[in-house]
């Protein structure tokens, strides 16, 4: 493992040449102790605007074109952040996709990573000079420019950490770390220190949404120890390890929660082999993300169906399953959109029962109705009626003890 | 010769997604009857906001960050235009300097071109789509993006007509054509329907600034014929021709004039060998450019040698004057800021004689005082007090029957 960290600035971070200048402290000060390797997004606001001049053109804008356009606004705040570094005496030189060879497929706007010029980047540290680089943009084989899709700044930092085999990955952002819950619902909330892969890929697939489920994943494949925390107050943030803690693990760690939600139940489905393959295929052609499938016994042949997606959604899906009711028999298609769900997430569950039988103790005696359960080793996602959302949350996070 | 013509599109040309609409139907129109390939600056404003961006982190930016920077205004408005294209349902494709490897040399924000891939752009002609590229931008044989300097999208335009092997160069602009004069000096000022390469050089140098004069000097070298017109108005514009039109050249073909000019006299001047070097030397290397050098015949052993400068330089000549003082004597420094240069121009006054006096007549007879002459073979150059520009410009379009 080199002694090299790599540090991630998202768009809130360097939204106005004020936060470049006070992210530029930041790395300055970093440099003084470790090598540094940062990649940076673009300026808040600065992509929504390229995406806004291109929609003048048409709702369906050639991919190809689309992301050389919006890949533009990091190129920007690589160059800016490089002159301030400049302006404070640090050695700095920017590098889009294109430099570092930052290859990708050519699968426009969620494009794939599949290599990085590591020996490009390893050159300039060892020329004492900082490396800032482009978050989100991409490369084909053949020289074209891709982007990694919403939020995939951090894939690229996680990337480049991984291939030049980092010691570390600060992501940082406009939060202070990883939370037991939204401090807006718990006034007691509590900053982890921190949290295990497995928990934060839970956590951030639900509300969490501090860091890119995918960098998560990318750096679990990878073994890069993350840490998330905030560009704009000092602080440790949270750590995301690699260990399993082992006995010191919390049974739960945190509690997500995600409002916007639709459960849409088909009612009276023939239980029948590749029923559930017939309802979901044609959803996830449609590029619609299903979560918390439920499927009941079986009764006389017939069972129900249900699933969650979010309320964006709603429309299409009603669409979908007209055409899927040519296929296959049901009675009745039941969409309920005042509901949410919520998840307890702890890598302890998995040693220690009982969490389930506490957390619906807990909701019952405070009157929350539970409508579905779906449980995964290291996670307990309940779907409940969205105005009750604040009060669950804010039982089970006194039952589990997560502001102590 | 191919059967390609390029068109290029200033700032102004595409500075609103109205204006690229407008412009894509320009290249549509053309592309019905010839192949075509585009050269785009960036949209008007945006580089001026790129630049007042790196403002905040000092006033002297690294050059290679500041191309980086202020380059991606090309970018945006290539994809854009490709975007507006693909909306009127014509092939089109946009690229940057790297993709088509636009090589220059690393003289950031100078640059100039060594190289370009024709190959790349032929095989994209040859698929019926037309090249959108980026004006302006370069890249250096280690993969740094460079820029041209101001106006190098001309300069683009005019390299890649050549390196094709093109029919014309269109460069699409504000202005209708080039002028026998300013028409807001002169109301009944004519648009030429042709230029030679060489008064269009001198005129360009001169206040005409419709096109770079470095764009000029490149077509006059590649023999690329280049065409001057409007993206707002139709019209066929002004033909910048290869061809010495021979007896049918106007004795005169326009008059450019230039005010915010300063004349320096250094009186008294030592006239030994080398006094010009001495002089000029020095202002050369604070790259000062300097215009109209007169030296009068000696009496006794001393001269007066006089130039022109542009207003903005008058302080740093001050300052560059003092230290040649310690090298050379010389009685006084005269510095008079309140004169303008006016200059005919006209290939026929080389097989012709006359226009000297015949303008030195026209200007006495209008109690013009002309201060100094310069001549070249198709170009006479006159320093006038700055107030009497205007009327000096209006009585020698009328004396040279430029409005007929």
């Amino acid at each position: 493992m080199s002694n090299i960290i790599v540090q991630k600035f998202g768009g809130t971070s360097v939204g106005s040449v004020e936060r470049i200048d006070a992210v530029a402290d930041i790395i300055k000060n970093a440099s003084l102790s470790e090598k540094i390797v940062v990649v940076v997004s673009a300026m808040s606001g600065e992509t929504n605007k390229l995406v806004s001049l291109a929609k003048h053109f048409g709702d369906n804008p050639d991919k190809r074109e689309f992301d050389a356009l919006v890949s533009t606004g990091e190129t920007i705040s690589s160059a800016l952040l490089t002159m301030a570094l400049h302006s404070k005496g640090v050695k700095a030189r920017s590098f889009s996709a294109t430099q570092i060879s930052m290859k990708t497929t050519s699968t426009y706007s969620k494009a794939k990573i599949l290599d990085v010029d590591s020996n490009k980047i390893m050159s300039v540290i060892e020329n004492d000079t900082i490396p800032i680089i482009t978050g989100f943009q991409g490369v084909t084989e053949t020289g074209d420019i891709t982007t990694l899709g919403r939020g995939g700044s951090d894939t690229t930092a996680v990337a480049i950490a991984a291939q030049i085999n980092a010691k570390r990955c600060d992501i940082y952002t406009d939060v202070d770390g990883i939370y037991t819950t939204d401090p807006k619902i718990v006034s007691n909330a509590k900053k982890l220190d921190s949290i295990t892969m497995e928990e934060m890929l839970e956590l951030a697939g639900q509300g969490a949404k501090v860091i890119q489920t995918r960098a998560v994943e990318f750096a679990n494949k990878y073994k890069v120890p993350v840490r998330v925390l905030s560009s704009f107050n000092e602080g440790s943030g949270t750590l995301i390890s690699l260990e399993d803690k082992g006995m010191e693990n919390a049974l739960v760690s945190g509690i997500a929660f995600q409002k916007n939600q639709v459960k849409v139940t088909l009612h009276g489905v023939e239980d029948t082999p590749g029923t559930a393959f017939k309802i979901l295929g044609p959803i996830s052609d449609a590029e619609i993300e299903v979560d918390v499938i439920v499927q009941n016994v079986s009764v006389d042949g017939k069972t129900d169906f249900t699933f969650t997606v979010s309320t964006e959604d709603q429309e299409a899906i009603k669409g979908i399953i007209e055409d899927i009711n040519q296929k296959i028999e049901f009675k009745d298609l039941i969409i309920d959109s005042e509901i949410a769900k919520v998840s307890l997430v702890g890598v302890g569950m998995r040693s220690q029962s009982g969490v389930a039988s506490k957390t619906f103790k807990a909701l019952s005696e405070n009157d929350v109705n539970i409508q579905i359960i779906s449980t995964s080793e290291i996670k307990i996602t309940m779907v409940i009626k969205e105005d009750e959302v604040d009060k669950a949350v804010q039982v089970l996070h006194k039952e589990f003890e997560l502001d102590k």
